[in-house]
């Protein structure tokens, strides 16, 4: 881009600042910050007088244009990117799963290929199905030559994703060698399955048996074990998608004894509560993914998490199905558990409202800090998984992917008006206050209020580096 | 037994009480305990003046005559009994290991078999291998009708002994609704194997390296994992062989949250240090075990634990194999091992040390009551594992087990001494205090100081109730 | 006593042993238990078929006959151990605080004095109001002739009991150097004091700011610090009425590395809640006890310190006035402080409902066993207090204190059937299951059902030894 | 300062960023960061190509040109507040003790006379005596009209500095009222005192035994109750000094439930150990300050306390005396205590060298990021102390207080080349890489390597908001 912008006069709020000043935007990074700096012939001059001038949030959790073979998330990179840009959202590192029996190079290639019509800037991690010695090589060459810096193990899903202990050890072992993050899904599957079976067994179907199947017990007791065995392994780990207490004491026993343990969460576990799966309806099926929503106390021990800084990221795990069998098609819909609840595919929607979301609960709520909601969407996730100082800051040298956000609109999440192929929202009807206005990728304006002005494909391929 | 015996003016000493009285045994059984109780014609009498008198010790943890493909123990039933008696332990629960492919009962018929010829009172707990139906039911006739209310599953050992967390589940599940006590061997199987085959790969093959492959951190894991799902399976459980300060604290944060979890130790991971592996010779091989003996901060931790009463229960793991070839045969030496320390077979002798080396540790040097002494060794055991108040305490109508004790007498442990079939001991040279005098059984006298009085096959099986 | 009396057929339980039998008692001790025991001429025999025998209760926290100031407790020993006998309680050791400006001598004097009409056997522990040399030397004086083998230090009513915390410290250490057993009232006394002036600032004078002053924190506050000084000064510690989960927990963690720290609570604190505050009326006077009664969430946590092993005894702090003005007079009233609930003396009766409401709420509500419950009322305080093995069990040499008590009849407790002077108890109207039917002192029946056998002055002064 | 300053080409680094860029400098303040910003005429320009661009680092513990009875501190605020500067701290909250019997009040005036030959910028933390009407009602008058935001209480030095614990949590409640932050000197006062009058009624006078005399334990305890206190106040709270592993513990279970509690740490606790002590000469005075210098052990849980967040700042507690009686005299030197360790003035140098040893210590040695360097020296201090976003930080509109930083300089420390009049150094011939070049204070350079170029007086007084 060789024209320069000006966005003046907004209140500039990063994880460690908190000043109103002018930025110049230039090549599409950040030039200069300061006071009344001088516009030229050309530039573009945006007026954030009022507004807050965020960095473009990091979303370290997606799953998009993903397919099991039964089931295919709804949002392909285009729809899924499109919504995480109208909701303040200019970076996702989504993960890659490579296809039942292909290599992780081949995985990757078809990642690749979905990827491209992405509408913000994109990296990968890559799934790792065993630890046979093809695979530890394909992690070297992911590392050194792609850049993928992280990996992702399960622990759940046996018999599909699950690394049983001793791979899941070899895994974390060379992962850690190769300075890469390792990334768990902390849940005991083998045990959930044999929960999941006998419900089966007494015609327990509903969707709010998927929830009773899969206890808290069960993720605080993964946790604990993937702590354990990335110490022995000396692989740095990240906890994703945390949702208990028992498992945020896990981790903070952990880093309290000095080890590299970080742990994501996301906004439904800290905004809604088990009370979404009450019934024997099939609504709850809007609410099934892994782990499920938990009983409330669990989100009182997240949010005390958050606050002492046990927890340093918030993504959304988007994984996107719709609840209607229209208009996309039956193998995007939870229907298709409609007979069994483990038949429903797993996840939701979230990409488009962590932002406005989480500024409302956690600032305005919960008394966090607006450097602190900074550094949870943007700044860590970018430190953490190699992206930063180019993502997750706004500074000199920066890509200038910025987020204008007004701070005291009230409006209502409803999903009719968002971006996401999905027909509904876990939020639906939640009042919100505090609002995305503008949105810029490396410098160029691609969201103005309702307005899209990006387009398919102009994301790029973020080469990530290690852990910062 | 028809006659009457009267033990005379002993300090008698139960978990609870402690005093000089007189005790007259008929049937086998305590009859009356007072003072100066009156000898009648025909009584045997012994003087117990300035001895101590204290209830036959239980050992709930051994594997006598106990094969696996390669190795197999070199205490048959009647030896290692008749050892178990010369150290004081009138009652012996063993574990019953089902042949590969058999069932527990044909399992069961086996041991019968093998424990006739034994010389002290026993029981079994039965191993279980897996956790399908047929195995179940057969649980459930082991409780009701065999008199087997316990059952151990293995963490360890994958591909041979081991339950995969799925079927562990099921198995504690089942036998908490049985209201029998599960038994854990508590380390990570899977991590374990991947460690030994890479140090194998490497060349690593002293015995050192058994221990090195086992590293603490796996037990701990495994320790708090089998607290999670036995709480989630609402089963009591009991740890075996309990060895490092994690697996104690995550008893303890379980036994503070009121959870029916038990923790056994034994003498070896209380007295002896990881520095018994030094160097890369094959001496080492006399302490391969699992766990491995331990750094000696963990023996500081456990010494906590007992004093704290986390744990409840010592007992031996008496697994004994020869260190030389001669005169037994290769198939019960340790030498099979000398090409690779995976191959050396596991397990020591242990049982004729126990009560004596305890209580010159526990009572003399760590200053625990004789209450807690004989607790640990007896009374708990009787009672966690349904034999209570048959066994375990010197009480009116309880079995005459007992041992009349000199706490003063000072002594020096010598294998070649020992009446274990094996040739070694753990501690050997170690100067003790306190030494058993005599030994009854059923009020039958069958050791007394050197001699052994009693005979091959007048153990008793005990048909065992649930936990008390 | 010359003559010798039998008990015939009943089921002795200690804290160790649970058998039928009979049991022969002469010169007031017992002198054999045993199976069909010869009856001699002139015995009293005592049938005791379907009845639990358990050791006579002991009770190690009352005061009776206690003054301050303004107030009197209304039972004074006679009064007070005719109570705890009805109740199954023959051993009390009670608080022997020394008259403003008296040395500990004269205090002890003037409570022997007091004691003389005791109904049942009782000992002193001396409280202990500085650390000056004098104090320090008398302190050497009672342990070594007097028989007092255990100190009270308040961190609580500064001005009047309360060391400061040099004093406490220097008090500790000299407890610990004789071998003595230091008592700690924990509660931050200053503080309250400074939230007791800003309630009274505030007009807000009702019982239940009582309730509202002491908050739970400060007692957690005083335990952790008591326990830090004792640690410093190696003093054994004993913390009397716990009534705070925070305050178990710095228990718990103390005893986890091994420290000599036990804990006693009160049934009050296990059984009520404070919705007994509700309300601005008077009502609320009859809890006005130190510490109040706590939040359910305190009984809660308490009970899983009795499950774990972390509170080893249970007593009643037993300190009794009467709710109305008649018929003992003002001095004995909680009406002293109608006016301001500061003024209102602190206490309540207990001594007489022990055994029996915990029998029904531990053994037959929280699955406790009554090896446990004979732990915790008898044998455990006994053992603590130096008086065991002469208290606290049932075993040959001992004291035939005995209760033989039906574990299956049913009452309800009323304060118009008590024998306490005291016209109100803490638990009116609740249904109990389990009750004294006759109770023994030293071979004596002091009661028998309904009726009292004893009389006042046989309670013998019992001179105790060092901590067990 | 009419006249721009351009800072050319350095490496930003902030609690938050890490960027190359040039800073341009205007009336004291940053006024652009950008890349190539254009330099005008009159400009002074400084190349800072391959060195740290830092924020003036902020030290908010010192006692400058204090006095005691018999001492005085040997660095007034000139000297003081010069040594800081070459040590590139260039804010300095100093605590003001009030005279006895003087007020809050009458003692920042004077402080205010004895600060005014400052040559960088300080601001004033409250030590408050007690707790009486007059003394709140300032309390409040230094909030909210003389830019004091913070007090600090000891609990520590009864009879002179502490406040009894009623007093404490007096203060405490108004200070929480008034949103100030609560500083705690955290050691057991009286307990000490009861140790320092057994150690010199013992003839143990050498400065060891000063170390002895305050052990580990009355820290934890100290900290755990401030923090008990404080939350029953609804007090934000910040330890000073912390130096112990307990008192960690109680920080991070406070932190943990979502307390508003801090900690500072100073650079003597992580790098010496109480080997300093060590011997019976006086050579051990050096290290006389409180806490003292601690066991090896704390210094490891100080460390992992720093890298998990569990403690926020390092400060330097600068109280500097000499060691020798000349040239400075006898009130301001350790040999006051010659002949007994009460008497040694307590305090140590440590303002110049406290950014080179953190950054040699936790950057190069420990592992800790530059970013979490300047958090804990400069931005997280402003913060806490209401001095942030002017100072703490590099960001437009902050003060030009700034820190050229050569990361790779080796040096030694040496006492003869330091600014504090001060005769020695705790870190004394103590190796170091990284080192101060150049210093700004609003835009000033002040520091050029070994050259001064400021001046007494241009310090300016900091009035402080509310905590951030």
């Amino acid at each position: 881009m060789s024209h320069a912008t000006l966005v003046r006069n907004g209140r500039i709020v990063t994880a460690g600042d908190d000043f109103v000043a002018d930025l110049l935007i230039e090549g599409g990074r950040i030039e200069a910050i300061g006071r009344a700096l001088p516009s030229g012939p050309g530039m573009s001059v945006h007026d954030a007088t009022g507004l807050l001038v965020l960095p473009g949030a990091v979303d370290v959790h997606t799953h998009l244009d993903s397919a099991t073979p039964t089931a295919s998330t709804v949002d392909d990179f285009a729809a899924g990117t499109r919504a995480a840009a109208f909701g303040g959202t200019t970076t996702v590192v989504d993960y890659c799963t490579p296809p039942p029996g292909a290599s992780l190079m081949a995985g990757l290639e078809d990642w690749h290929r979905r990827r491209a019509n992405a509408c913000v800037d994109v990296g990968a991690h890559m799934i790792v199905l065993d630890a046979g010695a093809a695979t530890l090589a394909e992690m070297k060459t992911l590392v050194e030559r792609e850049g993928i810096s992280s990996f992702k193990f399960f622990m759940a899903y046996p018999g599909a994703l699950m690394l049983e202990d001793g791979a899941l050890f070899t895994a974390l072992r060379a992962a850690g060698a190769l300075g890469a993050l390792s990334c768990v899904h902390a849940e005991n599957g083998p045990v959930i399955q044999s929960l999941v079976q006998a419900a089966l067994a007494q015609g327990q179907t509903a969707p709010r048996h998927h929830a009773l199947t899969r206890p808290a017990l069960l993720e605080g007791e993964a946790a604990q074990r993937a702590i354990d065995l990335a110490e022995l392994a000396q692989a740095p780990l990240y906890v994703v998608h945390l949702s208990t207490a028992q498992a945020l004491q896990a981790v903070q026993r952990a880093r309290q004894r000095g080890l590299p343990v970080h742990a994501e969460t996301c906004p439904q576990y800290l905004l809604l509560d088990d009370s979404v799966y009450a019934g024997e309806g099939f609504e709850g099926a809007k609410y099934v993914m892994s782990p499920p929503i938990r009983h409330a106390s669990h989100g009182v021990a997240l949010w005390r998490g958050l606050q002492a800084g046990d927890i340093q990221t918030v993504a959304t795990d988007h994984c996107a199905f719709t609840y209607g069998e229209q208009p996309h098609g039956l193998r995007h819909s939870k229907r298709l558990g409609l007979a069994a609840f483990n038949r429903i595919p797993n996840g939701a929607p979230g990409l488009e409202t962590r932002l406005e979301l989480m500024h409302d609960a956690a600032v305005l709520q919960h008394g966090l800090s607006l450097h602190r909601l900074v550094d949870l969407l943007a700044t860590a996730p970018a430190r953490l998984f190699g992206l930063f100082p180019r993502k997750g800051t706004v500074a000199v040298g920066s890509d200038a992917d910025l987020v204008l956000f007004d701070p005291h609109e009230r409006w209502t999440v409803r999903a009719a008006a968002h971006h996401s192929l999905s027909d509904y929202s876990l939020f639906e009807g939640r009042p919100v206050t505090g609002r995305v206005k503008k949105v810029f990728l490396r410098g160029q304006c691609i969201v103005d209020g309702p307005h899209w002005l990006g387009r398919e494909g102009m994301g790029q391929y973020l080469s990530r580096a290690a852990s910062g």
